[in-house]
């Protein structure tokens, strides 16, 4: 009931912690994928592989990359050719040897199938930190491209594919010329889905334009059962949205809730309802 | 917020599976160990080793492994000596080979540890089954000891042995020459806390003090911050037990939800509330 709440409905007065082992060992590779679709296979075939040892498995479009790489200090291409897509995955595992040739069988695996068109295992810690750098630089460095609407949406993991090409072709049907950059936790289901302005465009012209881009993309994730907030939560941002794409009885229920368990409506007013 | 209300708040209408893949390899050992602080080390030892690869560990006194070798057909014990602890440790992974010596490498440390005092993996199939069918007797061959008062509890992991030595002490002194078997889940923190009558006594006195036995262990429970009900729910049988074990700040929100959203009270009634 509290998950997700932001302390609407109640205060944290103490917690429990489950401790989980240190890895011994950290394994990460950028690899350069097809299109989502192959980003979802190879996510599939590391999941089967290791199980719990994915830790990561982030998505990344060329654009982003690209940006990145001409404005981010110390972020050059791992890979020598562009390609479409790019994934940051990262293993961890408890055991101290043979990670390292896990990743690589996952890797080479994905290139048979034609999934994977180029990767690049990380040799040093220095290495896989740069990695890191590329995949934490591509939201900051989209200011470079100009005016951004930004979401911050879950689908499930099967439907992320689906939800980037729906989402971009609606996009571009209403602002034609403007750049979808969508990146995240691939793994999750959770992408940062940031539209940049057109070439040449008026950054507060096209920034007025906000509501109707989220709405649009929005439109996408109820259609495919998804969250309009994934990790960043609802606060005061999206407050007015959750009618749009909350079943009605779904919010009088969350309405119900915050009147019994807060009937003065001092816990963190104003978010969420 | 419905995880645990055993469909007094709601009717499930709908659910969404996150499927795992299924594991390659699985490896089943039954291990005598001195203690149950013996087995929570060896837990430990196990998790560091292969995080999630510890798919159960199953902790079994003594006195109940005798009677399901006395008693259960088809079972005998996999061990030469006598031991007063054991554990039944099942490791899963998706590697196709490495698990077995894994799990070795594991009991080796815990016999050098001397926490292990002797173990045996299954070497086919058909002996891990015999394994688990020892731990699956465990409770209903103890009907052949007489009455039991059985108990269904669950402690932070870390507390496991204590409440094992305090529960036994305090239903001992109770009942002086009644026999605690333990058994159970402890890699969860889950513990299966059947009391036994004493060798000789009447049954239908022994298990007049149901609720005696029950109070002196939920005092244990309550002072190691467990639950009363762990797997099986609270449902009618433990209904009154609640207003003794719960906070009455937490009853009385307990309460307030079910009024909000069950205000005909038509959903399960009469059960945990």
């Amino acid at each position: 009931l509290f998950i997700g709440a932001e302390g609407t409905l109640g205060i944290i007065t103490a917690a429990v912690l489950r401790l989980v082992p240190r890895p011994r060992s950290v394994e990460t590779a950028f690899a350069g994928v097809t299109s989502p679709e192959a980003a979802l296979e190879l996510l599939g075939l590391a999941t089967e592989r290791t199980a719990g040892g994915v830790t990561s498995f982030e998505l990344m479009a060329r654009m982003g990359v690209e940006t990145v790489l001409k404005h981010a200090a110390g972020c050059r291409d791992p890979l020598a050719a562009v390609h479409p897509w790019y994934v940051l995955i990262e293993l961890s595992s408890q055991a101290r040897a043979g990670l390292r040739e896990q990743l690589e069988e996952i890797l080479a695996e994905g290139l048979e199938r034609g999934l994977v068109t180029d990767a690049a295992v990380a040799d040093s810690l220095d290495q896989a930190k740069m990695f890191w750098r590329i995949r934490e630089m591509f939201g900051e460095t989209q200011r470079y491209l100009g005016g951004s609407v930004k979401h911050d949406i879950s689908v499930p993991v099967a439907a992320v594919p689906e939800f980037i090409r729906e989402a971009n072709a609606a996009v571009v049907a209403l602002i034609p010329g403007c750049r979808p950059l969508p990146f995240g936790h691939l793994g999750d289901g959770n992408i940062h889905y940031n539209v940049s302005q057109p070439v040449g465009a008026d950054k507060d012209e096209f920034l007025k334009r906000w509501d109707e881009v989220n709405a649009a993309v929005f439109g996408v994730v109820a259609k495919l059962h998804g969250s309009i907030s994934a990790e960043h939560g609802i606060g005061v941002l999206k407050r007015d949205m959750l009618p749009k794409v909350k079943d009605p009885v779904a919010l009088d229920l969350m309405r119900t809730l915050k009147r019994t368990l807060d009937p003065k409506g001092i816990l963190n007013p104003g978010k969420v309802l």
